[in-house]
């Protein structure tokens, strides 16, 4: 229908990149699209740390498992961040636990995935591709130690990019009346019976990470990924309590 | 520099509609916009209720306090949606604790996110607006009742949109250096003397929702905010736990 939709239906995710930096004025004007994404409640709770330290970049390259982060160009860590506005309030004597509740944490989170997802459709719509990496969660607590992240704070997301050295095939998706309701959600058991195209379409793709080698099927890698799932991943929010948010609400004394 | 960056460049939330439908194969190339979004790990836990019915819009619209949810043509809310996985771990004879953990919830919650701003970018693209709204936060049983979301599934935000009636000014947003970092985060302190400049520009902004009034400073909204914060919004993961989410790594034995 126009240029930007057409960016949005072409992305794959980029993980080989030319050795080719990106100019100081394409970052002044992704810098200017992550300024202008939507925030909630307007109060501009992410922040983001520019990864260029070779040092820093292979700590995260190992905890992430994807070495191409520390070839790529462009390296972005998106953090929820309510220490700036909590240090805002403090300095105006006003000093309460709601700055440190669950609502300004997902408020946070979800300013960091918004403002990382317009910055990537901007890299893509400027010729160059990316990769979104959520593995910074495989160890959080080092993600923060290594970018010296003060309390109230947490890295949301990840975002590598720079100039693509391969071309990859389009990954098939499940078609979107699997996941499209009309006012309440429709279970659609069986789910095998219903995943069925889908699981075709997928086992016809090949997968540039493992070239020549067949994936396999949507339904079977659910399994497959529960089954190997990195069980520090499960203590995300024991890190985000040690970063001094408040899980439950009953923990609230006013 | 290119259509797609002046988009995204120009948002502002529209809280004010035509009375126009969108067209069906507009609502069709929005949906395949939403499908080829980024999502962890490749396993699509998003999910999107469009809501037609006007009773459950006027209950939404109450509990997010905005009018115009009643009035907009398209209502989304885009769900964290585990429970379609789980189910075909199930129908496979695979049942495990995994499937429930705040890793699954996260990345059930980034999808979501990732998905409603491409769809939000790919509406201003085609000359519509929109708002996103986390809102629906404000009591998020009563919306999991209301659009009877069944366990493992959350909803994670919502999107209005539709032709705008109204023409908002671009709101002030921070400079990126405030929150734009190299290697490691940076303390601004004294924060008061680093928002002096923005606090200025957006005492100059006039907001839609109250004409002719100024807005108060960055600063003073962000206690403002503290203050008439709704209680029930800390029970935000009170409630994920009661869809079936594992919160805590301790609490899983396998």
């Amino acid at each position: 229908m126009n240029q930007t939709i057409d960016v949005i239906k072409q992305h794959r995710t980029i993980r080989s990149y030319k050795d080719i930096p990106v100019q100081e004025n394409i970052i002044e004007e992704l810098l200017e699209v992550a300024r202008r994404t939507s925030t909630s409640t307007g109060l501009q709770r992410a922040s983001i740390i520019r990864v260029t330290d070779p040092g820093i970049r292979e700590k995260i390259a190992d905890l992430c498992q994807q070495k191409y982060v520390n070839e790529v160009p462009e390296f972005w860590v998106f953090i929820v961040d309510t220490y700036r506005n909590r240090k805002i309030s403090e300095e105006k004597g006003y000093i309460s636990m709601v700055g440190r509740d669950m609502d300004r944490f997902f408020q946070g989170f979800s300013d960091c995935l918004l403002m990382a997802q317009n910055v990537l459709v901007a890299v893509e719509s400027l010729g160059m591709g990316g990769a979104l990496l959520g593995n910074i969660h495989n160890d959080s607590q080092k993600v923060i130690d290594l970018l010296q992240l003060p309390k109230y704070t947490f890295p949301a997301i990840a975002l590598a990019f720079g100039y693509p050295d391969q071309n990859p095939q389009i990954k098939p998706r499940m078609e979107m009346n699997l996941r499209f309701f009309e006012n309440k959600y429709k279970d659609l058991s069986p789910y095998l019976e219903a995943f069925k195209e889908y699981d075709e379409a997928m086992q016809e793709y090949y997968d540039l990470r493992e070239a020549n080698k067949r994936v396999d099927s949507f339904t079977n890698q659910i399994v497959t990924r529960d089954k190997n799932q990195l069980a520090k991943r499960r203590y995300m929010l024991d890190v985000v309590e040690k970063q001094g948010f408040i899980l439950k609400g009953d923990e609230f004394k006013e």
